[in-house]
């Protein structure tokens, strides 16, 4: 036994090196077709572990068939859901194709994603960009023609002039955004606003350099000035970048994803590669945006951006952002107690995402599924929150539940005949 | 006693109410001379208290003569020297003129500078843009050709691309960005680094609207993205407008300006009026940018930036900003006890200032000369150190001299005939 603790320690002092040495640096924006070869024309990514149809939860199943729309493959939702119960077209993943996606994650094989490249280790992450903080979007499983039309300006306009800006600039080191965020209150899940707007500076000189017509620019500004979460996609791409060199390492225990579809919840660890573990997905503690909204009619947990907790944002460092633990009805001495936890259940400290209340102690890196049965300390989760029809009707918080990583833990027992 | 103590008691509450109350919207970039008619054309404006010239710090003494160049009242710094010592040109305090002036703070009549409309009373203030965070530029007291270039380009681009595109914004609401920019990070004096970044992007599209070509926008983006203080300057002048209205109240004891100039610190008080109380200006405690540099190279403390202290900023909310006192050797620890202390020497809280460390409790606001001298806690001041041949060197943190509220005091004790 001591063997194998032995063994599981280096494993994951391993794994949590390479997520802290990892170098994501967002190139551009490209189709998601071009960088996904592998990807057929006719598949739909989604958030989450794999689901099937009539087990997915409405905003997902929206946005999925908004999609088809978007890409073309159907005139209308209707013939687009005939497609889909006919097997003509297809769904999976994100995760399945080194993409991540927000809330549903509907990200079809024409739409720009952004792309992140580990520098370290040469591998790349997608994830579309920010649909923007409004009600309707893909992302918050809309389906209508208002939600299909943005997307479609964003393909336009939003992605050309942003790929190339951040190819002027040399592309933007995205851990640099991220460590400079985290000392302007965001903890770069749910708070966004200082990263994109460090971004937003950061390329606007490029953005004067390009052919585009000023008001094309203007449109690109306007979006960034109304959206403070937009760089969150960014930093996902990053983490789906970062956190595939960690994946497999014989016994390491490290948590590698944390992903919900709204119905199920899933992990991967990092000795057990590509194996989801899943779970329900639970509810989420909310702050609805209109007292006309209630759990009743909030879709539970959703969404790939539980990436970022994966490496050590949102809610593994509460206590950079007391204004969203804040709007979270929580306060400055709960933020502190749940990074405090965070620590409890990490197998490493980041100095690169240092945590300036705690006089920049490194953030917790590197959520290890023993620690977690340990203690009992749930990994939060900070998210949105969907209508079950659709819709962008609040911010929350969400615990991963412990059954997912029990499950995680037999199976690794069973591979490394441990007595569990 | 009874009677006059309530008596001051009440006219704080109407100061604070004053100072809490104020709306100052940043309405454009004008020259001096357009905004201040009673000024002539041969009178340079300089930080602080009045001071003659053979008393005057280097730096000081550089920016005015350097002013004088490009003002091109003189061809070159020795003629401009003779002119001062002629009194063919004159200076005087920049708090003369409804100014206030970073550091040297030398402002001169064509010089354009941020005009803040306090819209709940009718007043402006003025402060010449920041030049930038680089070693030189007047308000750190250098004169040579690169120091006046820059200036120049300021007048060129800067301020007349910033002034249109403020003016098509419908003017900037300074409170409202310092709010946001205090759940950021910034304590809105020495890291003005969120501020900077809402007013660049709140301002972008706007810019993409005006007539100037697109290389111009750039260098102007260029600027904003090296120099994180920038909008200090518009906080200053919001200073000086919402100070204003709250002086010459009978019975006040709320101090309505603190301001250096390298020699000299004084101190105004509202029941007091414009009568400075002076006292040899503090050495700073300095973090400085290289061990060449030391406390024997390094100028007192300068500048009316402290007009931020005295609306409740800077060395006022220290806990906002933990990276900022990190950068002066501090920790969490201290930068919350200074901000406990600036309660206790405070008549009011502000919520429209709200520090989200300590659950959102409005920042102390409105300095009492009577508390200071009850408790002995001097204000702290962030700021910045010129070397004393001028030159940005460093930053760092003063402690309000304690004889300048002393003397306040008695004066303020003869004038209502107390026993002080």
């Amino acid at each position: 036994m001591i063997d194998i603790k032995k063994k599981i320690d280096e494993a994951n002092a391993k794994a949590v090196k390479i997520l802290i040495e990892g170098e994501p640096i967002w190139t551009g924006d490209k189709r998601l077709i071009d960088v996904v070869p592998d990807l057929k024309k006719n598949v739909i990514l989604h958030a989450g572990p794999p689901i099937e149809w009539d087990r997915m939860a409405n905003p997902m199943r929206n946005a999925i068939l908004g999609a088809i729309v978007f890409e073309k493959l159907a005139e209308n939702i209707e013939e687009a859901e005939k497609q889909i119960l006919s097997g003509e077209v297809k769904y999976a993943p994100c995760h399945d194709y080194l993409t991540v996606g927000g809330m549903t994650g509907v990200t079809s094989p024409s739409m720009y994603v952004h792309v992140v490249k580990n520098n370290k280790f040469g591998n790349e992450g997608y994830c579309m960009p920010h649909e923007g903080g409004s009600f309707k979007g893909f992302g918050w499983g809309t389906n209508d023609n208002e939600t299909i039309t943005h997307v479609r300006w964003m393909q336009e306009e939003l992605s050309p002039v942003l790929d190339k800006a951040v190819k002027l600039a040399g592309g933007v080191n995205v851990k640099q955004i991220i460590a400079r965020a985290m000392q302007m209150g965001d903890e770069c899940h749910s708070r966004c606003t200082s990263s994109t707007l460090l971004m937003t500076r950061l390329l606007a000189p490029y953005m004067m350099e390009l052919d585009f017509p000023k008001d094309v620019i203007k449109r690109v500004f306007e979006f960034l000035q109304k959206h403070d979460i937009f760089f969150l996609h960014v930093i996902m791409a990053a983490g789906r970048a970062l956190v595939d060199p960690a994946k497999e390492i014989p016994y390491s225990t490290i948590v590698t994803t944390l992903a919900r579809n709204g119905v199920d919840f899933g992990i991967k660890v990092s000795a057990l590669g590509e194996q989801w573990f899943i779970t329900p997905s639970p509810k989420i503690k909310t702050s609805f945006f209109s007292p006309k909204w209630n759990d009743d009619v909030a879709t539970h947990d959703m969404g790939d951006s539980s990436i970022t907790e994966t490496i050590g944002l949102g809610g593994q460092i509460t206590v950079c952002s007391p204004a969203q633990e804040y709007s979270l009805n929580g306060n400055y001495e709960s933020a502190l107690q749940k990074t405090m936890d965070s620590y409890k259940i990490s197998a490493g400290e980041n100095n690169d995402f240092a945590i300036p209340n705690l006089d920049f102690r490194g953030g917790p890196i590197g959520i290890d599924i023993r620690k977690v049965l340990q203690t009992g300390i749930q990994p939060t989760v900070h998210t949105a929150t969907a209508h079950i029809d659709g819709g962008f009707i609040g911010g929350g918080e969400a615990y991963a539940p412990i059954e997912a990583f029990e499950k995680a833990m037999r199976a690794f027992a069973e591979k490394y005949k441990i007595a569990a």
